[in-house]
């Protein structure tokens, strides 16, 4: 994990050429497909790529949108690659991952990466999964040992992640108060933001504490926003990318994890892992640092996945900016408003929730000097996607 | 789409190096999970290859078994790459793509591919889309334009396809018979298989003519099966299969297609295409011949995706067997019984319905020699994935 010096990361010769993104609300009035459709025309225009040249998409396996749907608002003429990432928040990173496989092997050239959902007015993300499916004991499917849990009324992400926070104030004595500086570092960053929903909603900590307990450790602010929107991106080779309306920004390396054990299949089995605290990020964290001949010192910003403060704390650790266990205190010691900013567009907990995705599309506006909330100087980006039950991420890099 | 003479496809770098089924039936009485797990051992096994040796896995969007369920019944210490493929029968051949495109670039070594389901005793894969999810016009997503179909009674696939037989038999004076000369290819196949649903059942014109109709003009044995199963595959560069249990088949290359006005949103929508009788599957042919360096005269044997016989014949002109509107009379010939043998196992039509994935396994076997129906001297095998509304499909050939 320790790059040699003065060794720039080759890359994998593909750039993000694109972004773009609708208004974040929490009634939008429209499909998710004219959402899509609409984020995935601005990040065309973005890149000044015509939507004939488009000839892959890749798209999340949870997104109610097809990419057929997408050919078809889009009048793609000829698309000669499509996959699917996920499951949810762990597709982004890896869509763009995809993408840039599918350029090198010659499958796609030009490829469409979007996320679009009525995250608030239609399907709520956040709901329990109770609530959405049938679920029978030894089921159909098998695996899912949700019979362990909605017995005991355990049948959301959000308690799920809350007996995390638990076990790691029991283990490490980490505090509401340190989690709390991740909810106002995203919150303040959402200050400069006009997009963000939380613009103009500035946040103390006893806002922080003041607001009502929702899974104990986890209160209101400790959760993120629901959304609807969309968010897309455009993936080319860097070289074909330098030719764009804008600065391609660089993939250095992109990574995906899972092992037995670490991510326990769905969402809430994750708890029956023997350690509660390693996430897999851990084991993409190892593969993106040796593909990008980069380490954790050499991260100038970074857009961590946070669908609650507990699991951005825990990725601090992971992806080696502070040891296991420290994540507490680092978050408190104002690392993540100077050394290492994190969610400059305030992420999910206070931009959108756009299950990972408007983290990229601000990973590419940091590096291109296009934030509302500049990291001066900033080359190297790290965006992650998703917690457990399985995780993907990425380095972005200024092309030079 | 002429290949130059003499010339071999330089192929993907890429081989399919092991295969494995569980047994076809109409009631497993086990979870897909376990079918999964069991065609994925089966399929390492014949590779040769420790299940620990798996570091990416390939899934279709349909299977209710997720790759986290697997990394976990297989207890695969270390997954670092995960894509899903589809919708539905497109799934497969899409799915090596992604499997190879990820051996290609680092993203993976040994990639596993599986479909599991219980399509007869568990969720019937023909059922009418009405039935499986409320449809609301203009409904969240967009595009779907079901609100056109379901107050006419369609709602299923069989009567999609249906409709494209009815125009084929008015544009070009297709006739059932000829229909009905794909059906018992397939059934004649599976007379010498017995994994085959329809071994030990063999079939007369009569028989067919005598079947009851289902969706006019396409009657019983126009459908495929119902399968309760799984096939899993195993992917590896092709210098790696050299050293497996197996003798690697090589994929020479592998395509998807699909365009705005040919494919049109979700199944049914594709009757709203202005040419009902060219499928995707044009698109595909000529990528993947050019990809492949060859043409449809190098075909020795075809393992052609058979939802229904109609799918057939459409695919037997647009993969350049005949040309366009002489399926009917091609089929009738003989042709695939003896220059184009197709669906050496059954098919869908009579082996099983593993959406498209038994095709792939078959189109191993069958080049490595050890089909129950064996076509001499065969070398090259075309595989296809699905119809409307999307295409995949590759060419595998023998390792020389």
């Amino acid at each position: 994990m320790t790059p040699v010096p003065g060794e720039r990361a080759s890359g994998t010769g593909c750039s993000i050429v694109g972004v773009g993104t609708t208004e974040y609300s929490r009634a939008s009035g429209r499909t998710a497909l004219a959402l899509a459709t609409e984020a995935s025309l601005r990040a065309l225009d973005d890149a000044g790529i015509k939507a004939a040249e488009v000839d892959g998409i890749v798209r999340c396996t949870d997104d109610v949108v097809l990419h057929n749907d997408l050919i078809e608002t889009l009048a793609l003429p000829n698309v000669e690659f499509w996959a699917h990432g996920g499951l949810g928040g762990t597709a982004p990173s890896a869509m763009i991952g995809y993408a840039v496989n599918a350029i090198r092997s010659g499958s796609a050239k030009v490829v469409l990466a979007y996320r679009s959902l009525n995250g608030r007015s239609g399907r709520r993300v956040g709901a329990g999964y109770g609530s959405q499916q049938a679920v029978v004991a030894g089921g159909e499917e098998g695996g899912r040992y949700d019979e362990y849990f909605l017995p005991y009324g355990l049948t959301t992400a959000g308690q799920m992640y809350a007996l995390i926070a638990q076990r790691h104030m029991t283990e490490f004595g980490t505090t509401r108060e340190q989690l709390g500086h991740i909810a106002m570092t995203c919150r303040r960053n959402a200050q400069s933001n006009p997009a963000a929903q939380m613009y103009g909603r500035p946040m103390t900590m006893d806002d922080y504490f003041n607001a009502r307990m929702i899974s104990s450790p986890l209160g209101l602010f400790d959760y993120s926003l629901e959304t609807d929107g969309a968010c897309a991106v455009v993936v080319t080779s860097t070289e074909q990318g330098r030719d764009s309306k804008t600065a391609p920004i660089a993939i250095a390396a992109v990574a995906q994890g899972g092992s037995a054990g670490v991510q326990a299949g769905r969402t809430l089995s994750s708890l029956m892992r023997k350690d509660l605290l390693t996430f897999p990020s851990h084991l993409v964290a190892e593969n993106l640092y040796r593909r990008a001949n980069l380490g954790p010192s050499d991260i100038d910003v970074a857009q961590l996945y946070d669908c609650f403060t507990i699991t951005v704390l825990v990725q601090l650790e992971d992806y080696g900016f502070c040891v296991k266990g420290e994540g507490g205190p680092f978050a408190a010691s104002g690392a993540l408003d100077t050394t290492l900013p994190i969610n400059t567009s305030g992420g999910h907990l206070s931009e959108a929730y756009m299950h990972g995705m408007n983290h990229v599309v601000e990973g590419v506006r940091q590096l291109r000097g296009e934030s509302t909330r500049p990291v001066p100087g900033a080359e190297v980006c790290l965006v992650s996607s998703g917690a457990p039950p399985a995780t993907s991420a990425m380095i972005l890099t200024v092309d030079r």
